[in-house]
């Protein structure tokens, strides 16, 4: 039978298996459903053809599968089986975990994010493995039970089982399409570096008065310091070697920057800003500073007195939370020392108060280059599925742990969201459209036809 | 009969006295027997000779009372017969409303601020009336009942009542004496001028992944801004013509500056900071930092997270608090003005992000020339009374509203604690030591004897 005959067929059947993993319930944060989530997920990978293992980590396991059907090519499929807590309960409209079709769409919690986009990823493979077809590309799928616990363990585990996971490149079905529910190619994350900068002056708070112009104040002090992280604009850090290490945009990458949506006026209205807030920007310009280039962002200056009124004190400390947006290939802790070198350094001469600095977390950058076969069968596969020019994106801004794979395997990475703008996801009422659903079953089918095409004389 | 005799025998009497003022309730901030409490002052000042008026404010009124004996000189006395409130109470030896002798002192809330004091002065013209010494100056009293209420309405009562309160200058007996437990006379305050200045980006809090490098940040504005309300030293304020109104000190201030008891080490650690703080800071630096020079001081800044842990945010606003403690004659509006000036000048290209200034209050400085007659009479009155050498300042750090004197009034203000240093004004157990009241006593008919040798020729 054909493939895609299949798959019309049995949409009814494939529409319960996801409706029937989405009823388990699986809240890492709580570990309530997850074990029996796991052994009903392990029982779906096997009905698919795969060969099952549940990987230990130091959290909830890891469900690994594989069908090796001898292609020279190997892709690994990498989603999430736990999702969020479904609180607050009384915002839904049907239970969390009673899958409820109405208007086209199945709401649960863990419709989009991120059952019902794996679920389309296994339902192509067991589609492959039903109908006899033969799948154009060997198959793996690692699939973590703690990435709505910040992934805690992902890292550690893709090390430790680095052979077993061995593959050519990792795909994965996960978050929202772009906003203008055109298809969506992600290529890559910006990394981060989170780090808080602490000054201390005196023991306690002074009187501004009496003791106004002995005692230092250390808002003071850290703000002279801060203050000289920057050159004249926001947008250019002043830490000594902080850029060094940018992997410069291609061609290629800029001309789908220059390609992406944009509309100055919707976007400043958007983030909360006056309408012509954007009105001396570029896309290509925006898009730069959001996607491509590294940022250092104050997210906390906090000393003294905050409240009504007034209160009149020398503060006893101050203290900065800052993040650093980073891009492939800048390295986090390279970062950090830099960071901490150059507060070393503007601080040299403030010997009235002490500076101490915390490293409060990081993730590195992972960017796959659109270059790359890898991408462009994706970028084919898509347009191919969905009929539409996809946009593509060589980065999102924010950050995700995309570089075990590109780091700790050394493999291209992929994404390709299946989900609709408004999935609504870690929100009360999450869902997923129906045809979102059946065309990522179609769409991961069409990325392994490509991605079986890569390494064949047709290249 | 001799003045000091008759003030020797008559301390049980005087005693007596203090305490009944003491222990009537006037909690001015919740108007607790105000009322009572103004009575019964009035019967003591008509008592003591005074001719007695109640000056009407829009809140407690304002005691007035003269004894005009046709000296050439007139002094006018300042008090307050208002007291804070008592609370926490458990924390009270003995009720903070039944004045209780022990270890040589008097406990009960006002027993040093102000009471105690007011009443040794009014006793000192008693003295004179019950013993029918003639009064060397003409004596005016102006006891207010807001002090503890921020003294809401005195710059209003004293303009309104500046014919009455005509005067050649005022004297006022309050606060705790020096450290040391010297004698102490004080000659000035500074002022102050409180602002806030908030700066405003989005709308809203954004995530600073997806909207890092495009969102600004006001954090990141208002400390850049600020930064430049210095120059390279924390006590370099740069609002062009911040200093343009700083009166200079006198020869005769800097000596007194320089006898000033200085111990770096002691003054260090009463700071909570490190012994050697001070170690490269000479007495004459210090004190001219914290009583002559005006200050620029950040009282807070707050903007975005400052909790534990991290959060990935561009705030949406940033606010800091400051406040500026102004010396002679430097006037708090020119000042504002300035202030404001400098804001727009330092934030005219910082066009992504709003600044405003709010004016959170001001009190003008007050400084009385140690060189005048006025001054010099006082502290050889303190001198003699004490039997020791005063610590003379010519200024305190802090702000009171002696400038409602020197300023409104047009006359030089000195000020005589009489109350020992651990008085615990404002605090449960406030006490004043006995000694401490009947030297004030005597302080007080020491100081009418001086300033009654001003205008003779004698000087």
């Amino acid at each position: 039978m054909n493939l895609q005959q299949y798959l019309s067929e049995h949409q009814q059947e494939h529409l319960e298996m996801a409706c029937r993993l989405m009823a388990q319930k699986s809240v890492s944060p709580t570990g309530e459903g997850m074990a029996e989530c796991a052994a009903l997920l392990r029982g779906m990978m096997e009905d698919a053809g795969l060969r099952t293992e549940v990987l230990k980590t130091p959290g909830h396991p890891i469900l690994f599968g594989e069908m090796n059907v001898g292609a020279p090519f190997t892709v690994l499929i990498y989603g999430h089986y736990d999702v969020q807590p479904p609180e607050p309960l009384e915002a839904w409209v049907s239970p969390p975990f009673e899958p409820t079709i109405r208007n086209g769409r199945i709401y649960c919690r863990g419709a989009g994010d991120n059952k019902g986009q794996l679920m389309a990823n296994l339902l192509a493979v067991r589609a492959f493995h039903k109908t006899g077809e033969r799948l154009p590309v060997n198959v793996k799928f690692c699939l973590e039970g703690e990435e709505e616990s910040s992934s805690a363990n992902l890292a550690w585990a893709v090390e430790q089982y680095k052979e077993k996971l061995a593959c050519d490149m990792v795909y994965t079905a996960d978050g929202p399409q772009h906003a203008s529910g055109r298809p969506t190619v992600l290529l890559g994350v910006r990394g981060i570096q989170y780090v808080q900068v602490d000054c201390e002056g005196a023991d306690r708070d002074h009187h501004s008065g009496n003791k106004g112009g002995a005692t230092p104040n250390p808002a003071w002090y850290l703000m002279q310091a801060l203050a000289r992280f920057w050159g004249d604009s926001p947008h250019e850090v002043a830490v000594p070697g902080f850029y060094d290490s940018v992997r410069p945009v291609t061609p290629l990458e800029q001309a789908l920057l220059d390609r992406l949506p944009w509309d100055p006026v919707e976007t400043a209205r958007g983030l909360g800003l006056a309408d012509d807030h954007f009105a001396s920007t570029t896309a290509a310009e925006f898009y730069r500073r959001t996607l491509m280039r590294p940022t250092l962002n104050i997210c906390g200056f906090t000393s003294g007195y905050g409240g009504p009124g007034s209160k009149t004190i020398i503060p006893a400390r101050a203290s900065a939370k800052l993040d650093m947006r980073l891009v492939a290939d800048q390295d986090p802790l390279d970062i950090y020392e830099k960071f901490v070198a150059h507060l070393q350094a503007v601080t040299a001469d403030m010997t009235e108060v002490r500076f101490t600095v915390t490293d409060l977390g990081s993730m590195a950058p992972s960017r796959t280059s659109p270059d790359r076969p890898e991408a462009q069968a994706v970028v084919r596969a898509v347009r191919r599925a969905y009929g539409e020019e996809p946009v593509v994106m060589p980065s999102l801004g924010g950050s995700l742990p995309d570089y075990v794979w590109t780091r700790i395997l050394g493999v291209p990475s992929v994404v390709v969201p299946y989900a609709n703008p408004d999935e609504d996801n870690h929100a009360p009422n999450e869902n997923i459209a129906l045809d979102c659903f059946f065309n990522g079953i179609r769409c991961a089918t069409e990325v392994f036809v490509e991605l079986g095409s890569i390494r064949s004389p047709k290249l």
